[in-house]
């Protein structure tokens, strides 16, 4: 079903007579078009005549039209202006950079440019660590994508791709006070991309990239992370494989299973379905079976690809063959990071006892939540309309917090895990529901604990760098 | 004569018995140590005790430790800690990246992330022109830097150039309200440089160039504004030569002499003069000598480097050689933009009547004032404690506020010309003295005049891009 939504909210400013019953005949009229009202706020007055601005939540772009049309009919009523919320909200860019101390008078001027800033750059020089107590680099993230796999929407570039980069650093900022800058690349080359990312490392203090195709952006992230003094953290990959790590430790408690006894079938050999397979590996799965397009990976049978091959010789351990709907007799835990409507209602009735089904598929699952729920105890999606949201947001702000507060030189498997349990921990099993395994993205906790979380693994797994002294006293 | 100066501030806490009579008793030390006291803040009061910060102006460093110094020798005084105020207003870095709207919702989240901005990334697909209304680009400006001439620190490399191109991105939000991100580039390679700025002209509606050294600076901007869609614009070059222009124009009219009719001797064949050297062409001036440190440039000795032959072949009219004594005889401007004290206190008493000498080798100027003050008419300097400051500051956030407000694709001749005379104008010739030919960089109105003029040079000149209709409204 199809519901209003703030996505398609459109502002509408009408002029008309201020007489009794006025407001009461332009409301009916929206309601009538099946428009839902929000703010209605006053413009001005001028002589008998008033504007008023109508924000109305639509169901889509086409609906919204027929609002304004529906008011277009009205007598008396004049259609100023409409505008769409979500493109004012873009009018310009969403982020912007600002001073954290005024430069108002000379002395600012000396003392945050020329001359002063020269004995900084020289203690820079000198100890080059330095910049990561003295510049940005302390709390800034770069968000870095070529635009080629972004959100549903495919290859779009990089121009297309920077609302989402920006809607990001807005995220960094609001959940974690990281400062995130977007840096859309106009290449689609992976040695371009990896040249590209490590000369530019000695502005920040972290690489988060983006909505990069696979499977390059599995090779640009191994590289870089390699060369690079800071870490770099592909969050397709790794930021969801963290949070469904976390979904999935709070479902096993629901149902008493534990990670060693169950099957896991994941449905997509991607880069996300890769790193959650390996993160659940590591974690103490032993039984998981990885499907693509052409059903089971197993070791029987030779992949070309090298990360399927490498799929195909690690899982499976009873070399299960055939399409999914075989593959997924019997399992515990269906987690699906594939496409719409790949998972049917009789593959959740041949799941085990208590089926958990994570299906992670946007917009659209691979099982329609309310199909799956008669059958399934405990279902996932990545949606904010349905419970249990597994989202992106609830790691990638802390995560990043704990890196930059202890200046981790990478994000190793130490830290993937303490983040996981952060974000699982935030929930005491006593309150555990089947339909509130995972935090609400908007709970505060969340970024706070994951940071700590990070942050001590990160200097327990030897990958902090710690300075014994602050490089500004001069005591 | 070495000054007190906020560049070697230090904030001294001081824990004493807070009895009548030991404030005078550590101000006076203060005093007896030569240093000057700004604020003094009370920390906290225990017992009998009293913390107090003294914030003091020193000479320089070793002087802050000596005024530390004198404080330890006082009887029950103990110092508790002391900072450097240079170095705490560089801790974490100067800038900070925010969200213009708040993301406490999950409506806020909806339009500024997934779904809503699916919209807006599909809306920059179908028409990529659309990036500069609905991106950052409307107002961002990249700072890239390659460290490689940073200030009068030389070659100090990316890490250490950060605290420079940072300060520079406050200026610009200061003055003009651009959004400057900084990038400090791990690459002094001029084809990497190329490619690397290429591939970021997604992010940005424009690039500063800061702090690459000569010839490459030259070739690398070249080439970048050619290929992109945004202008590029090396500030040390074109900022420079801008501002000169404007300081000359004012000086001009104070000795009443034309463009056409003096004769301009640039010391410094660099990115800088040759940048000077062209706009003062393009302005007029017919008789300009440039010297490099072999002396004049003439078209009867061919030049390795191209630049320089071009500056042989298309100035000093006359074939002039010899060493800068020799050139500068009978000048009635000299600019330098080369070392500390190459200019005599005999060549400026050789030039015409009225000389003109624009000193701007920083920190110590080409010819010490004081020294040529007896001599010279106008005298200018890059320094903030003497008048007729050429700082670049007064044209590279206004310039930049132009070129965003039109989305202007280069920036030309015209739109140089342009922002020298706006700035030259903001003083009204009746109010010009010899010592105020140049407006302060803390005037508020230069950015403001600056950008409406390079605005509409852009315009009137066919670059800048025009849209017919907000793309973000339905009607």
């Amino acid at each position: 079903m199809v519901q209003h939504s703030p996505t398609y909210a459109i502002t509408i400013r009408l002029r008309y007579a201020d007489a009794p019953g006025a407001m009461g005949h332009i409301t009916t009229a929206i309601g009538e078009a099946d428009g839902a009202i929000g703010a209605v706020d006053i413009v001005n007055i001028a002589g008998h005549r008033i504007s008023r601005d109508f924000t109305v939540n639509a169901k889509d772009v086409d609906h919204g039209k027929q609002i304004v049309e529906r008011l277009r009919k009205l007598d008396d009523v004049e259609v100023v202006h409409v505008s769409d919320r979500v493109f004012l909200m873009h009018l310009g860019g969403k982020i912007e950079v600002i001073s954290k101390t005024p430069i108002k008078t000379r002395d600012d001027l000396s003392m945050a440019y020329t001359p002063g800033v020269a004995r900084v750059c020289k203690s820079i020089e000198a100890d080059p660590e330095a910049s990561f107590a003295l510049t940005i680099r302390q709390n800034t993230v770069a968000v870095v994508s070529d635009g080629s796999a972004v959100l549903g929407l495919g290859n779009i570039g990089p121009r297309a791709a920077m609302p989402v980069m920006e809607g990001k650093a807005m995220l960094f900022k609001e959940f974690a006070d990281v400062d995130a800058f977007p840096i859309c690349l106009d290449t689609q080359d992976t040695d371009e991309i990896v040249a590209i990312v490590r000369n530019l490392a000695p502005t920040f203090g972290g690489v988060n990239l983006e909505d990069i195709s696979a499977p390059r952006c599995i090779e640009i992230e191994k590289r870089l992370d390699a060369e690079l003094e800071i870490p770099v953290f592909h969050d397709d990959q790794h930021g969801t494989a963290i949070v469904v790590l976390a979904g999935l430790k709070n479902s096993l408690r629901r149902v008493n299973k534990n990670m060693s006894d169950v099957r896991v079938v994941i449905n997509g050999a991607g880069a996300a379905g890769t790193a959650i397979c390996q993160l659940l590996i590591t974690s103490g799965v032993e039984n998981i079976i990885v499907c693509d397009r052409n059903g089971a990976l197993h070791r029987r049978e030779p992949e070309a690809d090298p990360t399927k091959q490498w799929l195909a010789e690690n899982t499976n351990p009873e070399a299960v063959a055939g399409p999914l709907s075989r593959a997924i007799q019997g399992a515990d835990v269906f987690i699906g990071v594939s496409g719409a409507n790949t998972l049917a209602v009789e593959d959740v009735q041949n799941m085990s006892t208590d089926p958990i089904v994570f299906a992670l598929a946007n917009p659209d699952p691979e099982i329609d939540p309310s199909l799956a729920e008669p059958y399934a105890r405990i279902i996932a999606t990545g949606r904010s309309d349905f419970p249990n949201q597994i989202n992106n947001v609830l790691c990638f702000p802390g995560l990043f917090r704990g890196v930059l507060d202890v200046r981790a030189t990478t994000i190793n498997t130490e830290m993937k895990i303490a983040a996981a349990e952060a974000i699982a921990a935030v929930i005491p099993p006593s309150d555990l529901l089947d339909d509130y395994i995972i935090p609400s993205v908007f709970d505060r906790r969340v970024a706070k604990v994951v940071a700590s979380a990070v942050s001590a693994a990160a200097i327990e797994s030897g990958v902090a760098r710690r300075k014994a002294k602050a490089a500004y006293s001069l005591e």
